[in-house]
């Protein structure tokens, strides 16, 4: 297979956008990728695009075509592709994307994740993200995601003696972060007495622990590495793409505090990338729950099984510390569109990579790997992001 | 890219299938096409399933992970991934799967098409569906899919004089042939008067001119050419795959009576395949509406456009002449469970190229195309199957 890099990006604002439509916010990304890349829409061969729930949220389904179609490049008849897996959506279109450039398939690709979040009411969207959890087993009996999370919290906390503190520490953490990205859809920060005292969601998850419903598009276009000199200065290399799955309820994993997806996804990874998780500066990780967040540092290597809540208040995932932990502002604060997150987390590491994250900066990167998630952990993907020169 | 193999096909029978869920039948037809490949389990590294509605229709996102775990296959942890453009989410998960093969990515995949149409009203089915075309251009101002190709219907008759028994006659064709299908929906034999004296939908089409909303899954195992006499005598080769797409609503495109993205799809696949339509001898394409599938026989290039209404009639698409069509039934009769449609087509173009189709056995066949269509022509994709011994 053929080496994949990343030769341009580009995101939407994320938030509550009402005033734009999905098909305005999916085409913004996709032409500031484009632009990025200094590709013209001719020479593109597919668009790979990451949504969760268009047809429950905008009565869309078939959504690829459609803005292929509204970008205007319905004439070149390009194949267009939506790619499904909840949350994990956008990276799952950046493993298809991946995928038909290394095959040789395609030249250059555009993949993009979308979802517009707020066109119907909050409880609606709850019911509909609630189906990324097993409909008849979880979310029939009343088990919601920040319900499903908080029983992984109560057990991580009973397990390890993880505190409450800890997981507050990484909504601090992230809006942190957020406040230095133009593009979060929270950009204050907080307190982790506000987080502590935050209303309950489903204890012991408060709502600062949650991340929000947003609005948001990103994109990337690939092309074969062995090109993407004419096209940018600093390519960036795709090392590892891999995708790994689970039970989807909770009630069937082997035990509850430890995502095996994102344990398999990330061993397969690193040994794709034939590197380990001391090579990594940078790290987007979910945090749609501040829980989730903390269990995925640690089923993804950076730290061992239950010592991530010391380790977090240590400051060791803080920006500029050992590992970069959503220099983004994560799902927490940058916000969570969730067919945009997968491909988001990749402009990011992108952005940082490059060098071009001003504000948010961190110095001297040149591995940085996405984690995209499904439901609680149904489906993984793990991305290695590599700058070469 | 490696040579791609269908190495197993299964499928659930098509119908109402009231007492049966969604998971039930994705793992029935799974099972059966790993069976049929003789292949364990283990052995498989993704599964791409192709799904259009399932977060509408059962209130259930993020689908393949869930039919993974309930096939059991949880605990090994592959790629589980659904692929969505409406009507031609079948296909599309086929091209998906035939990357990571043809790629290297993985030796043996998966492919499942699945839909549960039925647990929801018609009416309700009927607005969800209307999702696959351009739901703010088309679908708000009432235009539904029947509506839509009602017009295509109109002008077609208007620019080539086609008749209305030509298009009534594809009905009544596909049920000739599915009344030997032991898995459609529909098995009853019908009259062309009993199509065109049809309770009108939009006219000219009538209630028989319109496939039904149908249950159903269908599977297909894929593995690496090179190894697949290790797994059965009659490998079949998936000699091209290819992907087209075009603008979603029907005032955005060139023309109404021509799909571009099928003419595009069918001359990438006969190039990939380095084949000519006449090397065909069988086909089986889009009769969601009858109109549909004449259509697609004049895009696809077995006949030249306008001409498909005499040349029906005059009997040359019918079981066992020059080109048999829909030897399933269609979509008319074999049923419409939408994103388990392309996958069908496979497993019919196989059975067929292996000998095993039984009442319904076209002799001789060595080369068989699958056309899937999504909306009106949004997407296409065109699979060749071949028999290479």
């Amino acid at each position: 297979m053929r080496d994949v890099a990343i030769l341009g990006v580009g995101m939407t604002k994320f938030g509550e956008l009402w005033d734009r439509s999905f098909r305005e916010i999916g085409i913004e990304a996709g032409f500031q990728a484009l632009v990025d890349a200094k590709l013209s829409s001719g020479d593109l061969g597919a668009l790979y695009l990451g949504n969760m729930a268009s047809g429950s949220l905008i009565a869309q389904e078939h959504i690829a075509p459609l803005i292929l179609d509204y970008s205007g490049l319905g004439p070149h008849h390009i194949a267009a592709v939506r790619v499904e897996g909840g949350g994990a959506s956008g990276a799952l279109a950046l493993h298809e994307g991946w995928l038909a450039v290394a095959s040789g398939a395609h030249d250059f690709v555009v993949v993009g994740g979308a979802e517009k979040l707020t066109d119907v009411p909050d409880v609606e969207a709850s019911r509909i993200t609630g189906g990324t959890a097993d409909h008849e087993w979880e979310a029939v009996f009343g088990a919601t995601l920040p319900g499903l999370w908080a029983m992984i919290a109560r057990r991580h906390m009973h397990d390890f003696g993880t505190t409450r503190e800890a997981f507050a520490q990484v909504a601090v953490q992230m809006h942190e972060n957020g406040s230095k990205n133009p593009n979060a859809h929270y950009r204050n920060k907080i307190t982790l007495e506000a987080v502590t005292g935050a209303t309950p969601v489903a204890e012991p998850l408060g709502m600062l622990d949650c991340a929000p419903f947003s609005d948001g598009a990103a994109a990337v276009v690939l092309g074969p590495m062995e090109r993407a000199r004419k096209f940018t200065d600093t390519p960036i290399r795709l090392a590892a793409s891999q995708v790994a799955c689970d039970a989807m309820a909770l009630h069937h994993r082997r035990e509850i505090t430890t995502v095996d997806s994102t344990v398999v996804a990330a061993k397969r990874a690193f040994a794709q990338a034939r590197r380990a998780p001391a090579d990594v500066q940078l790290v987007e990780v979910n945090d749609a729950y501040t829980i989730a967040g903390l269990v995925a540092l640690e089923d993804l290597g950076f730290v061992e099984k239950g010592k991530s809540g010391p380790a977090f208040l240590n400051g060791e995932f803080a920006r500029g510390a050992r590992l970069s932990m959503n220099t983004s502002g994560g799902l927490k604060s940058q916000g969570q569109p969730f067919g945009a997150v997968g491909v988001a987390q990749a402009v990011e590491i992108v952005r940082q990579l490059r060098g071009e994250a001003k504000e948010r900066q961190v110095s001297g990167a040149t591995l940085g790997l996405a984690h995209n998630l499904g439901g609680t952990g149904g489906t993984s993907v793990v991305h290695l992001l590599e700058r070469t020169n």
